[in-house]
């Protein structure tokens, strides 16, 4: 392999002829094998770019950076969102907690590749581009990186998160319609209750998916806010008059989205709680979900010995030695997606706990779990969509069985003989193994024309919200 | 002691002659031993006397309970919450996760004591009011327990935490407002680092605090809802026409506060999402008071071998065997205060994503949680106040000395002479243990009157937002 | 209410005439209103009762304490244990996070003792033994408060969480020998799977509380280590020689438990990873129980439209609207224990965490979390043992039917015609609604004799470990 | 792309035709594109490469495979353990929550390449060896994948964990005897102290790392028991004689790894306690890893306006915006490492609570969570000690200057004169800004003879353990 020298405050470093990043990148890639290499999301890389392409317009409009420079800074800006420089970002989660040296690694990147499209070789002269002095112009890692991770994670949430729950929601929601009528037993405690249709269980899944769209959607406001013109501390130093709210509006037009500058940079800097404010409701979907996803794996179980009331895909064969089973695999990698983001929420809030003075330094570690959560959570509603709830059916000869055996019909006679009345008929019927009407009739509290009008399932589900 | 013999659908036991409370209560104190007894809140104890009250009004209102009853009744539920009876509770938090037995210790005792007001022993004769029938007409523990559990997180949340937190903002607000001059070395990665002001650092505090008061004020929709109506499965089973309506507007009229009935019945019985999301912008809250209460700590160290630019109240000995000491008392039961908090936060998620069918049954755990949380972040940020806060003043001579000291004043010179230069200029100093001016000077990047006009620590801290 | 004054070295305080405490305790009653009063774990205070004779014992032995003074010492500290003065320990966890001021309230409770045992009223003359120089000779609140809850949190563990998860354990393993030939459907995946022995499915929840017992106990040996010697930061300054070793032996003598002297005092004052330790072991346990107690309810749902493999004993009404019905109560207070303590072990990490320089100021938070969840681990067992476990029946009738439904008996033909085959008779059977044997004979894979042979469920369970 | 047609029990797959993978796999890539492709760590493929290999080797020995097929899957075996097909595994953790598509992806791609290494081209002919038939003989993916994660997790703490938490132990053990005579100021609550040596203060780092070391050792004893024998549900069917015992006795072989079989395979297939338990441990470690990197970075802090205790190496510029600043940045990596692993605990411990009857299918997720955290625990103990901690040095001048400040000294008059009048000394020296020893002579409390024999720093730190 050849090198070429790179050089920043501290010295002379060696590094990959072919490569576009500087002595920073490469002094981090050596001081941090910790992991796979890499693993600095590149949704974190593609948010730099939008705030090096802001800032740089942003300079120029304020008149401390050139329009050559800007026009240069842009141009690789947009390589980068182009996806041609991926491999250009080697470094890791676990580096320094400012990100400091991840945005060096786009600085210096931009540097060297505005290099080379000003017609020169890298190393060739003086760099026709600084990446601090110019790449960085009015900014500090401690403004940019939040910044970076703000827009990937609301990208993130509004691109991949929130489409992904809310075409679950909406199939659960069709279902919900088209199962209106199917009239089945209730469980509480695991146990036989009083019945509902499938059409209301469900119905309870959209309103919690609703629930937890609403609740992340409040979270955005605060993820809209951005650091950038806080510089160093948050005083906005070496940053010209008007910049905060310019290259927040720069940054609003490129992404498309409603970012605004941070009314309070020191907050903006020295702690996430926006990040631990979305990673909470990311976390509260989790929760959801994993309800959803168990009670459908418990409904569909069997297929003969289980609960076996609804049907869902059978997608693979589910057992290497078992022939013919099947499994709720979606299920089960819903909920595994739920466990993660759940530990995910304590390693977000661990990191947004331990700021300290002017400076969070957790910003790479909590900005990674959040941005894993969302992805994994927006990734797993369409999988368990598209694999699993278009296809649930009722299996209505098991929900009809399963329905007419309960003993909790009996709740219907409440209002008209008295809670220990009641209790008296399906105690006997349960010790006997009768039926409550034999039950009912026997002990003389009910006639079978009164029980007949009384105890009727359908009668018992109320009307579907 | 001596005993009555009481009854339920499944036999006699024994009571204590002189408590309010029947068989099922009791059968719960001997059935769950588990951990110190009474450990059930009463707050909600108190959120279920409210709705007892509500139901009853309403079934009268609905025509299904005598005027009688529902006087008898709600004069009881007045006694509850004046807190005439609080010894009449001993159940635990750790019993059937549905809250069934508190459910019907409440009616039990209800039932009791109507009695007694009626003018009969308790025992005496056929029951006055039926704690089944009556006390409990249309309802179910699935739909009470949530309600009461609504009602008195509700209560907690906007009684006792969001005033507390609130009183910390204001001194901080106000703090920062008196600070607001005080120019101080800033700290990034704990290293000295550009400035601002006191005041500035202080306005991050409170900025974190209304992103979190807005953030828990957010949760207040979802938690307004109330089960009640929903019953056994969230059918409305054995409730007369109008009743969700109608009690949920006789519970806001009661508590004053806005609750509404939840418009999905199924998912307020089986999910308890409100709660996780309550509790999630606790944890919020709890991440921002440890690192501000961190900071706080951090700057006050000393007295003479620590930070200690600020000063905080000294209000008790410190140490057993160091004598003179004074410690940052207040920060530390703040910190442990939030440690608990994110523990509690696990501890609701683990609850709420465990519900099953038609019914979530760590409702009391979930609770408890909640409102430990509550309460605690409620008190500390009180205590933290009046004991610590308040009394925080500036240490200007310690602010001064370091402030002057410090190498990053060199940042000042980057839109002058560059980065490299300045680098070079503070990496001298450091080597050197000279001053900034001595080496901008001597290396002949800058002449001492223009390092005089630009490296000026109050024209470096931008304006106090 | 009548008060006298105390003093410590800030000044005058007014104390309650009747209360034995001090100065310093009646301070944190005022500075620290957080939660409910007297919060601090009693077992914490009997841990420094232990401490605080052994302590006296030793300075009288190394000759810096008279052995009247010891004597006095020894006396109040019996009363404490005795239980003779639990109202005077009012203060709360939330308190200094070195738990100084418990300490104090110890060392004033004692010095005010001794004073009335000595003959004299409280305030009367000088007092006849000092809270600082005499009570807490040779020692500090940092040494003390770890040694304390060292002392609460072993005896806790080994009287009550060990004992009650062996006998939970105990019943299980019984049951496992009793049903050891109760052949039943597996599952996996919640799906119908081969068969095996209601027994077997019992011996591996008998093989997890094993394995969490072990784990527990390998916990001790950190646990057992008390930083008592170490007094302010480890060092040992003002303790005479000899001292850290002896007075450990003195505390192993009164506790009967295997103390040891820390070998490192800093560790043991720093950092708190022994409660971090014994509470992962603590979390494994939970993790444990809640599959346990999850898989029982499962298999005893029912009674008549749930899976109802096994029979639980029917404790109390299970429904306040739903008569007769019976629920798994005790495995939902078992499985909210274990969501507490989950939660828990976030806090004593969260704790753990934090600890700075010389010492950890979590220690109030971090021993009653750990305090907590082996109280209620070790309740949860014994209340689930006696009002659960020992009652579980295996429902034959149903057991039989669900076996002999099943289609994974096909397993049995993999070794005899391959998996796809079986897999096609499976399949097939499954897609008509036919039995195993039916498909297999139709389809000419096997006779009707080699079925018979070869598919047998109590063939296909192996030998019971 | 060219595409071959595999098949299954459901059917007919098009594969890509350049891959070793079959039907199975690519169903499984299809139907669970959650998170980026290849998800499933290697180390859990390879775990899987031993285990097919034993098996091999154990289904010949015991009579029921031919050396032949023996030979070509041990084969295929070493390769994939060479990692030549490394390209061949693209399945994600996110699948059927057994793994069993990871068990037949390895199956297949056994199969595949037997038969290429038998000298066919794959589809060519009936296979040589079948995967489910051959390859999983005698096996099930519930016991081969516990199995798989057991060897990698195993393989990693002690070939990562361990050695990387042993070399910055070493180092700081070696660090702490080379400071051992440096006498420095104590901090407890942050607060000043009295003193201690720089390398007591280590030596307590040490010893943490040492009782985490231990605890981490604790769990190999449950990590090494291997479910496989157990098959689909623990009975073992399908197994034949002797075989559970022999392959892991194969397994232990090829490992070098002491492997046992599982006394219990219901536990081993249903709980993963072993990997909470694991866990449970590198949490602990990350607890105190937090605590020291902390430590240092406050120690290191500065460099004019900080604590300034200790010099840490310059690795990188600190600040793209501050010139000349240098950061604790491998401090910062560690402690992120810490916020990540306390977070997967909580996955873990999500995951493994959830298992249902006579398997968890939290498999891929717990497995996943511990090689993570294990991994980057070891990886960041290499980093912090190679790049920080080795170049740990005392400031002396700082150091002494504010040893000798500090007020605390005052505590080694306790003995002489009483915490009280030492108290008064030490207030009087801080209200006015003077020495402990111009104030104790003023008083009258001690002569200046006795104060500079009694006050020495040097004799107040006992002696080193």
């Amino acid at each position: 392999m050849s090198f070429r020298i790179e050089k920043d405050t501290m010295g002379e470093v060696k590094v990959p002829t072919d490569k576009l990043w500087g002595a920073q990148t490469e002094r981090s890639r050596n001081n941090f094998k910790i992991g796979p290499s890499a693993s600095m999301p590149l949704e974190i890389v593609y948010g730099f770019a939008y705030l090096k392409k802001a800032a740089a317009h942003t300079n120029c409009e304020l008149g401390v950076l050139s329009e050559e420079k800007r026009n240069l800074i842009s141009q690789v800006c947009d390589e980068i969102l182009d996806g041609k420089h991926d491999d250009q970002f080697p470094l890791v989660i676990w580096q320094t907690g400012s990100g400091t040296q991840s945005n060096m690694n786009v600085n210096e990147v931009i540097a060297n590749r505005a290099h080379q499209i000003a017609g020169k070789a890298i190393g060739e002269g003086e760099k026709t581009i600084q990446p601090n002095d110019d790449v960085n112009k009015s900014q500090s890692s401690n403004d940019t990186f939040p910044t970076g991770m703000h827009i990937a994670a609301y990208k993130k949430i509004v691109e991949t998160t929130i489409p992904g729950v809310k075409q679950l929601r909406n199939t659960l929601a069709k279902k919900s319609e088209d199962f209106k009528n199917v009239v089945k037993i209730g469980r509480t405690h695991l146990m036989d209750a009083t019945p509902l249709t499938l059409g209301q269980e469900l119905s309870g899944y959209v309103a919690q998916l609703d629930h937890g769209l609403k609740a992340l959607t409040n979270t955005l406001s605060h993820l809209s806010e951005l650091a950038l013109g806080g510089t160093a501390v948050g005083t906005g130093l070496n940053t010209p008059k008007g910049y905060s709210e310019l290259v927040a509006k720069y940054i609003a037009q490129f992404t498309e989205l409603p970012f605004v500058t941070a009314p309070n940079k020191f907050e903006a800097l020295a702690a996430h709680d926006a990040l631990v404010e979305t990673h909470g409701a990311l976390k509260q979907i989790a929760v959801s979900l994993n309800k959803i996803a168990n009670d459908i794996r418990m409904m569909a179980s069997g297929p003969r010995s289980g609960i076996g009331e609804i049907i869902i895909p059978a997608n693979e064969p589910g057992s290497s030695i078992m022939p013919g089973k099947v499994n709720p695999t979606q299920c089960e990698a819903m909920t595994m997606v739920c466990a993660q983001v759940i530990g995910n929420d304590v390693a977000v809030s661990v990191g947004g706990l331990q700021g300290h003075y002017e400076l969070n330094v957790f910003k790479p570690v909590m900005a990674a779990n959040v941005l894993q959560s969302a992805q994994l959570i927006g990734d797993a509603c369409v999988s368990f969509d598209v694999n699993c709830a278009v296809g649930i059916e009722p299996n209505h000869e098991v929900i009809n069985k399963l329905l007419n055996n309960s003993l909790m019909l009996v709740t219907a006679l409440n209002t008209k003989i008295g809670y220990y009345k009641a209790a008296e008929i399906a105690n006997t019927a349960h010790k006997n193994g009768t039926t409550l009407r034999e039950e009912a009739v026997r002990l003389g509290y009910v006639s079978e024309e009164d029980y007949d009008a009384w105890v009727k399932p359908e009668d018992m589900v109320g009307s579907l919200k």
